[in-house]
This record gives structure tokens, C-alpha cells and sequence, in this order.
């Protein structure tokens, strides 16, 4: 399947955008006029440089107001189109987008428009080119697929086509069923773009809203598949509208732009597979192996120095965690309570020392533990994650890992009967007994990573892709120096959850308590047990410092949902955090103070099958770290 | 009147809110539940804390849900409300807010919720406070102040009054005029939100892009002046929630709510006056003086040191400007060209070394020529910015001064008949001959700041408050790297102009190119002439390096207008860019390249009263600027 993105989808001057799409592996762009138009060079230089990158120009657009217009202004119209033609041809483009008329005036008669679109496609044939037409939501007569597609069919031209966005069509929940029954060659081009399901006029949603497949809300496998029985042999091309985008780095979102439409391919041959349809229909659709169907948190990695190092040991420590094993080759500790592992990687010179010099103490690397390590890899790089490997010690096992959108490494681990596990063979195990199953924490509930402002989607591209991981719904959390929007993903059984948190307000670099999402960060480490109010205690005990929550928030838990008062006291007296689900599942939780500003840990008990991570509780939380970090 | 504030309206911890609030004058606040969950202390806490700082604890909010419900939910909806009634005792406010139930089981019937709405009025006598009730304008069976208004007058009860709020009222365009015939006293409370036009979800549009009065496009004037009709005593509240305000800086968030409550007061008046109602029901009111009613550039003064100097009178020179006067007693010197004054100070140890150190070459002051300075002045400085004075040499002039959002200078200038001018007075006048009222350039026609990211709102206060000026509407701009938003102010008389462009992907910090918008900055000055054609070759030849325009620009222009031939020629010789209005009005402009990556000149010729900036070419300027860059 030929890939395309338009160029309005990414930021920079021309050069730098056909550039970067060329980087990223795309083979056809479409030229947005506005693009040409500011560009200091003629269209055939365009052509040029398109040529000499290898990519095809496969569309030009928009052309705008075309159709449902009086006789006097059809003969300007086509001279304008006329006019685009010989642009094209400079351009070395055969194939222009002609979006139905928006304007208050047009003429809303059927046959005045079949009329009209036939004298375009007699003029395009002049000129050997092919017209697109295509309904924009906001069309004033013309505002779906199908009724574009009644025009097209009536004027029943070689040389005008019908153009499809998903866009515009799942925007306003257009069904897709009968685009399967078009003829394939009649759709002269295919355009993609998610977004999320917005409350808000829809032309302004399209423009800013817009965003790369797997990162919105829309069934795109289900249009795309029925694009994928017409027999269409043409391009998906992306036509992303993003305020974020517009600003982003040009590289980084060509590239999220590509894994995506490979992405969309994965899950359109599976619905189509789904369906019964024959593989040889969807053999031009990209292919990856499949997503690890079980994915648990191996162990987590953090770059530390000497302070930083004693610092977290000071707080495992009293989590009662125990020092199990010393890296065979390198400055590299492990730690265990139940199934939790810590790595505390200090070794000098190193991938870890180079990211705790630019992100201080931090999480450098998450292993995951997989079926079957290898595919699991090849299906990250497939996606265009950057391999990496690091040095490694005689007999010590060889990790595969990508890196993810921070640089951060993420390592796949599997284990095979009878061999050394991956500790054995890379640790000397100091404490035989250290890996204690009935611990008082079972393992890592979940983590939670702070992210530069706009970057969200990014990160919900790679797990989605290379993990094969569910995104759920976001949702806002007010701090009080502004919003945090919030976005988890896990792995399908919910072993593995990761909450991902990005400032809304992109202020992260002026506002002082925002400066703890800067850059690359663990927010936190949220730890499972099965029995919060006997493990706090021993923990407290221990030494360890929790957050102290407000006493308002207490009476007004009261209030919401009528706890007993013994529950209360409990509640109140070890700073513990409470959230009901709908279906009575129950979340318990509790924050230790920050470590260096930076990031922090939590202990969380699910009942009742709760699902979620006290969303409702972000915000009290964010208050008591402010409160906290003025005192 | 009494001024008053939500907590939820700016950012912080509770104390940083409150502190802030009380020093940027305000009498009272509202307390968001939430602001008081999330404190670490009582209710007796916030009170006290609040009695120090001089606060009146005004309102306590919100209560949701409470009205058309079952006969078993009222009955724990009055314990709820009973609760929080007690809290409101220890918290010393006798007020709370009770929005319309949005609950989609809501009971839709009026006799039921007017009998459910008197039980709340009878507990609220017992407990001694007031119960307000609010449309909220998504309200399930109540979202408008007339519904809301019928069911508390059909109550008729002395502790249940009616709640407004100009949002949820001219949000779904309800007519304000009935408010004039609600008694005063039965008014509980009235909070103030301006807000943009947004064509989106009104609880949406509610929760993030609430503004200030004067910063968004409600008719705020008329909806008070009913308010005040009815006779109400109580306080003006403003009610905002803003994704920007929350991140912003405390306290200058609340100073500027503070400013725009006294320009609603201040419009208010003149609003009830217009239609002749008598002074002393407004005499309550904040009252300045006039705004000046002839506004122009005296001068225009940057802050340089010698390298910028030279550069700056590199450029000048080229543009033909004569250096004529040098300050009396500073380092300052003055260049003139017809009727356009440019200072360029290098003063040691003085507020342009301090704005130099900080911003570089930069706009450090701006003089306004008007009728009355001292009026002026005490019209700026009543709004709350704040006064400068420099040191004056013996015999010069005294300008009176207020700094600008950005702590830039803005003098106000009279000249009195008769006696010195200012220039005269100040300045050793070293050539009689350099005022040349006929020359190539006319004057300044407008200046364009650049800000950082929402400090959009702020400016366009900081200009319809201290001067009066109108605010126009706001566009977006698309930069290869991001979108602009830009809004124009101008004095009433269009004499002076200025043009706001804050970046909206707030990513100026990290988008190179961008860096030109950050901090405090000129982006440029526009000069005007009665004749660009001949102008610019006269520039040209004295070696003034214009930017390039892309020609496929020219291209599209015929394109677009249909210009004869040989004045595309001409736009195109000269890198003229062009746009054309509704009503014919042409504008022709030209710009310099960019000195020192921060700012650059313009050159603009209006012809047919053309009224505009030539925002239709905003984004080929960016462009070809972002394309010169990279050579």
C-alpha cells in the first residue's frame, strides 16, 4: 500500500517537511497550495526536489468552490481550474482535491452540480488529469460520501473521481458500509485522520483537532477496510490538521505519522480477517508480528549516582525491600519485595550515566517479561523504535529493547524452562530468600510518567504499537498551577498499566511546581498489596514519609459516600485516599512525600475488581504536593 | 460596589490565592469547594486567614443537584445541604450557590421543584443562611435566569434568592432586559464571566475560556446595567475558569480580574447614562477619567547600547530619517522622519540599560500624544499600573508614566501652546530642518508586539482599560512552526494601532524559530507613505535590504484579484505584498528583512480606507522569514 501525508500535517518550510517525510519512510505527498504558495522556488522546482527525495506527488489541493454556481461564475471556475491544471503539470501531479462548495450561495440542485462536475471532468480530461471530489462535513449542499459519490456516479467520467476522508465522514457518524460497493477505480484518493469525539463545531474541530491514526477515537480499520474491499490501488494519505503538530518537531511527527498509518494497515487486515475476507485481498497492508498477548513489568531501571542511589535505597528500604543481587559486569543493584524488582543502574560511562546526566535521577529503562522476547522486538522496530544495545558481559543474556519517545530504554525479557533467568545469568544473587512471594506488596500496580505538554499522543502511539497495549479514555486533572490531561494504556489483561500525565497548558517551563513534568520523568511507582491498612503501619514504621492529605478531604469522603466512622478514622489516620466505582469496586491508596521534587511512590489496594488509579483523587493529591513543597 | 472573586479564577495554593486577591484590592471572595478540600486546615482556618487579609467570605459554592428529585432523595439532599450549612458557619459566610440539577433524571416539573426548593429555603432560615439558586445554562429542565427567577419568586421566601451569572445568561443568548424587573433584594448573588465567541459545547466553553470583562465579546455593559437597575446591593463577582488563568502567575491573574471589574463599572455607568438614568443609581460605581479622545505617537524609544545603535541608525538612515536631537542631559538620541519619532536611548545605569540587559534591542518605552497627560496618566494609573518617573535634567519635562504588562514604559504627552515642546524642552534640536512634514514616510501607522502565549488577554486589558483604545477580532495565523494569534487595539480614532501576536502552541520556549516571539519584543513598526511605489525604490537604492516575497505568491494574487499585468509587475519588482477589502479599501506592503532575528520594518501605503494589517499575507511573510533564516 502506497503511504502519504499531506504537508500541511507537519511543521517547517517545505524543505524541511518533504525532508523529514522522506526520513520517515513515506512514498507520496500531497502539496497543500499554501504550502507552494510560500515556498521560494517554482512548482517545477518543487517537483525537483520531491523527485530527488523519491517521492511522488500525489495530489494537489484543495479547490475550493467549485460547484452549484451560476453559469457566469462556472465559466470563471474553470478557468481557475484551468489554471490549477497547468500548475499541476509543472508540478508533475495528475491528480487534484475539488472539496464541495461551503459558501452560503451555492445552488443546491443535484442536476445543475452533475452538470457543472461533468464540464470540470471534460476540462480535466483536456488537461489529463484527474479531479477528486470530495464532501467536506461543513459542505453547504454536499456533506457526505455518499452523496458526493451520487454526483460522481451520474457524471460517470473517467477523469472524475470521488475523494474520501475519514474525517469527514466518521465525523459526522456517517455509516461507512456503502463505500465497500464502489468501484475501486472510481475513488481517485483516500485521505486518513483520527481525532478525539469533541463536543464542538465540527469545521473547528477538523482544523485543530485533527490527529494521526490510533491517537483519536474513530474506527478507522472499519472505513479503511471497506476502502480495502473496493479494490482501491491508490494511497492513504494523512491529512492532519493539529495545533500541537503545527508547533511539534517536523521529524519526530513525521515518523509517529508513518507508524500510524502502518499501524492502521495491522488493524484493517485484522478486521478484515475478522470478517472472513480473503487474505489476498489484504496483502499490500502492512504486517507485523503480533502483539505479546501476556506482558508483566519485569523490573524498572533507574539511572542514579552515588546520592541519588543512597536516596532511593533510604526509601526501598523501608518498603521493606531487600538488596538481592549485584550485577555480574557492572555497577548495576537489584532489589525485590514480592514481584516487584528494582534496578538501580550506577555504572559510569554508560547509557544510564548519559541520561542521569540530562534527566538527574530518573527512570532509564522499563523491561517487560513476554512470550517471546525476540518477536516482541521485532515487532517495536518494525514500528520504527530505535533498536539499541548495550555492552555485555560474558554469559550475560543479550536484552532486546527500543526506545521509547523520551529515549528511555525498553527491554523485552522472556524466560525459557530449565535455563538461567535473566537475574541468574546477569546477577549474583545475594539473597537467596530476597524474592519473597507473600510480601506485603505483590508487585507494580502501576507507573505513572510525566510528559512534556503535547506529547501524549506520542507516547499513546508507542504502547499502542509496539506493545499491542489498549489506550483509555483521558481526562483532565486541575493542579494548582494548571490542568494536567491524563491518558492510560495497559496491556490487554491489565497486568501491565501505565498512566501517562501532560500538562495541558504547555506552561511546564515558566510555572515553578509545573517544572516536576519537565523533560523525561517518573511521576511515580504505584506498588500493589493486598492489605493497605496492616502494610502502611509497617511501613510507617519503617520510617517511611506519606503525604499528608488534607482533613477536609475526609469530611467531605464522609458526605459522598457515607463510610462508617471506624473506616473514616482508618482512612484519616494513615493519609489514605478512597474511590468507588460504579459497580462498588473499592481503591485505597496513599502517596509517600516527594523525593527531590521529582517524582514519588504510592500503595494501592484494588477491591472488588476496581479498574482504575483514584482519578477523582489526582487533584486533593497535586494540593498536598504543593502544600507540601511551600512548607 | 463590592468587588469579589472565585477562588477557582486564578492559580495556587488557598493562601497564595487569597494573598493575591486581597492585595490586588478586592473586598470579598467565593470559596470553591474544592480550593477548601484541598487545604491543609479547618474551615475556622480559611476564615480566619480570610478576616486577617481583610476578605469578606462572600459566597461558599457550589451545591449540586439538590432540586426535582424524589421524596427520598430530597430528604438526603437537605441532610447534604444541612451539612453544608454548618460548614458555611464555620467558614463565616452566610451565602451558598445552588446550580439547576443537570442530572438526566432530573424531575421536570415546576410545582415539585418549587416545593423542593422551599424546603431548601425553610432549612437555610433554621441554619441562617441564604440558598442562591443559578440556571446553569446546561441545566437539565432549568438553564435560564427567567425559569430560574420563576420558581424563587413562586417560593417566595426570604432565604432562597436568585443567583445570575452573565455566562450561563448571554452564553445561550437570553435576553437580559427582565433582569431589570427582579427586586433587588431578591437577588442573592450576581458573578461576572466574559468569554470569546465559540461556536463549541457550552459546558465546555464554560469550564475553559471563561476571560475577564473586556477580554472576550459579551455585551457584559448591559447585562450589569440591568443588575444594578433591580436596586442590588450585594457584590460583583467574578467566576472564571480558564485553562490559561490556571497557570498563570497569582497574582498578576488577579490584578488584572481586579482592573476588569472597574472597567465594567466604568461601562456600566456610561451604559445607564446613555439611556439617561439618573447618576445616583450608579454613583456606587468606579469612576475615572475619560479615556483620552485623541490618541497619537509622540515618539516610539529603544532601549539600545552601541552596537545596536549603529545598526538601528544603519536602517533608520536608509529609510531617510535624520538624526535630529540629542537629549540635554542623557544619552539619548532622536530621529525624525515626517511625522514619525524614533528615540534611541543608551543611557547608562537607567530603565532602558536595566530593559537592554534584559531583552536586548527592544522597545522600551512608548510616548502617546494626548490631550491631557496628567488625565491621562491618573485614567492608567486608576486602572492600577503602575506609575514610573525617571530622573529629569533641570527644565526638562516631567512625563508622566505607567509600565505596560511587560514593564515596558508608556508616557503620555500634552504640549501647551506657546510654550517649549517636548522635543524643544528635552532635546538640543541639532537640525531645524529634520522635522519634514512632507516626507517619503507619513507617520507611524501601527506597531506590532510580540508576547508570549496567553498574555494576550493582559495586553488587550492593558489597552482598553489605561487608554481606551477598542479591541478588534482575533485571527490565527499559521508560522511553519506554530499558530499566532493576533488582535488588534486602536484608538478611537484609528491613529494609533497596534497589533498583539501571542504564539497559541505556547511552545515558544522550545520551537526555534518562535524565539522571536519570546519575552518582550517588538515584532515590528509599520511606517506609512501616500506612495509605496515611489517610496521603496528610494529606499532601496539607499541600500534598505527588503524581504523576499516567494513568487508563486504573485501567481496566486492574479489568481485571487485579477490585477492587470504590469502592477503584478510592480508588487512583484518590489516585494509589495497586497490586499484588497470588502469594500474596495487596498492596502500595499512591504517589509524589511529581519534585524538581529527579533524585528523588523514595514512599509504600508492604505488606499480607499483600507482599515486592516494585511492579515491575509501574515502567514507568506512568516514563511518566507522562516526561509530566509535558514540561509
Amino acid at each position: 500500500m502506497k503511504r502519504s501525508i499531506a504537508t500541511v500535517s507537519i511543521s517547517g518550510t517545505l524543505v524541511e517537511k518533504l525532508t523529514a517525510i522522506q526520513a520517515a519512510g513515506f512514498d507520496g505527498i500531497e502539496i497543500f497550495e499554501n504550502d507552494l504558495l510560500y515556498f521560494d522556488g517554482s512548482p517545477a522546482d518543487v517537483r525537483r526536489i520531491a523527485a530527488d527525495l523519491g517521492l511522488e506527488i500525489v495530489l494537489f489541493q484543495p479547490f475550493r468552490d467549485f460547484e452549484g454556481v451560476s453559469t457566469g461564475r462556472l465559466a470563471r471556475n474553470l478557468d481557475r481550474a484551468k489554471r490549477k491544471f497547468d500548475l499541476m503539470h509543472e508540478l508533475g501531479t495528475d491528480r487534484i482535491l475539488v472539496c464541495s462548495n461551503v459558501s452560503p450561495d451555492t445552488i443546491g440542485d443535484d442536476a445543475l452540480i452533475v452538470d457543472q462536475l461533468g464540464a470540470l471532468a471534460r476540462a480535466a480530461q483536456e488537461a489529463g488529469v484527474i479531479a477528486g471530489y470530495e464532501a467536506l462535513a461543513w459542505g453547504r449542499h454536499v456533506n457526505s460520501y455518499r452523496h458526493a459519490w451520487r454526483l460522481v456516479d451520474a457524471v460517470d467520467h473517467p477523469n472524475l473521481g470521488l475523494v474520501l476522508d475519514s474525517f469527514h465522514t466518521l465525523s459526522i457518524n456517517d455509516p461507512v458500509d456503502e463505500i465497500a460497493a464502489i468501484p475501486g477505480e472510481r475513488i481517485a484518493f483516500v485521505q486518513i485522520a483520527d481525532a478525539p469525539k469533541l463536543a464542538m463545531d465540527v469545521l473547528e474541530w477538523s482544523r485543530h483537532y485533527r490527529c494521526f491514526p490510533g491517537q483519536g477515537d474513530f474506527d478507522l480499520a472499519s472505513f479503511t477496510a471497506r476502502v480495502i474491499e473496493t479494490g482501491y490501488a491508490g494511497p492513504l494519505s494523512l491529512e492532519i490538521f493539529n495545533d500541537g503538530f503545527r508547533a511539534a518537531p517536523t521529524a519526530i511527527t513525521a515518523v509517529d505519522g508513518y507508524r500510524s498509518l502502518l499501524f492502521l494497515e495491522e488493524e484493517t487486515r485484522a478486521s478484515l480477517a475478522r470478517e472472513g475476507k480473503p487474505a489476498e485481498k489484504t496483502g499490500h497492508l502492512y504486517e507485523s508480528p503480533s502483539a505479546p498477548v501476556h506482558v508483566g513489568f519485569q523490573f524498572l531501571e533507574f539511572a542514579v549516582d552515588d546520592t541519588a542511589r543512597n536516596q532511593l535505597i533510604d526509601w526501598l528500604t523501608r518498603l521493606r525491600f531487600r538488596r538481592t543481587g549485584q550485577h555480574r559486569s557492572k555497577d548495576v543493584a537489584l532489589y525485590q519485595h514480592g514481584a516487584a524488582s528494582i534496578v538501580l543502574n550506577a555504572e559510569a560511562d554508560s547509557f544510564a550515566s548519559a541520561f542521569f546526566m540530562q534527566h538527574g535521577l530518573s527512570l532509564c529503562a522499563s523491561a517487560f517479561r513476554v512470550d517471546d522476547a525476540k518477536l516482541a522486538f521485532q515487532r517495536a522496530a518494525g514500528f520504527r523504535y530505535a533498536p539499541f544495545s548495550g555492552r555485555v558481559g560474558p554469559n550475560e543474556r543479550v536484552l532486546p529493547a527500543v526506545q521509547g519517545p523520551d529515549g528511555s530504554l525498553n527491554y523485552f525479557v522472556d524466560e525459557t524452562p530449565d535455563e538461567p533467568t535473566l537475574f541468574e545469568a546477569d546477577f549474583v544473587l545475594t539473597d537467596a530468600n530476597g524474592l519473597d512471594e507473600a510480601g506485603t506488596l505483590t508487585g507494580i500496580d502501576h507507573v505513572c510518567l510525566s510528559l512534556p505538554a503535547d506529547s501524549l499522543n506520542a507516547w499513546v502511539l508507542f504502547f499502542k504499537t509496539a506493545f499491542g497495549f489498549q489506550a483509555e479514555a483521558d481526562w483532565l486533572v486541575p493542579d494548582p498551577y494548571g490542568l494536567v490531561r491524563s491518558r492510560a494504556v495497559r496491556s490487554r489483561d491489565g497486568s501491565v498499566r501505565i498512566a501517562l500525565n501532560a500538562s495541558v497548558d504547555r506552561h511546564t517551563a515558566v510555572s515553578e511546581s509545573l517544572s516536576m513534568y519537565r523533560g523525561s520523568g517518573l511521576n511515580h511507582v504505584a506498588f500493589g498489596t493486598a492489605d493497605i491498612f496492616s502494610a502502611l503501619p509497617e511501613f510507617i514504621a519503617n520510617g517511611l514519609p506519606l503525604l499528608r492529605i488534607p482533613r477536609n478531604y475526609y469530611d467531605d469522603l464522609a458526605a459522598r459516600y457515607g463510610l462508617a466512622d471506624d473506616l473514616l478514622d482508618a482512612l484519616r489516620a494513615h493519609n489514605i485516599l478512597y474511590d468507588r466505582d460504579e459497580r462498588g469496586g473499592e481503591f485505597f491508596h496513599a502517596y509517600t512525600e516527594q523525593l527531590d521534587h521529582r517524582f514519588f511512590l504510592e500503595i494501592v489496594e484494588r477491591r472488588g475488581g476496581y479498574d482504575g488509579y483514584g482519578a477523582a483523587n489526582a487533584a486533593v493529591r497535586l494540593a498536598a504536593q504543593a502544600q507540601q513543597k511551600k512548607k
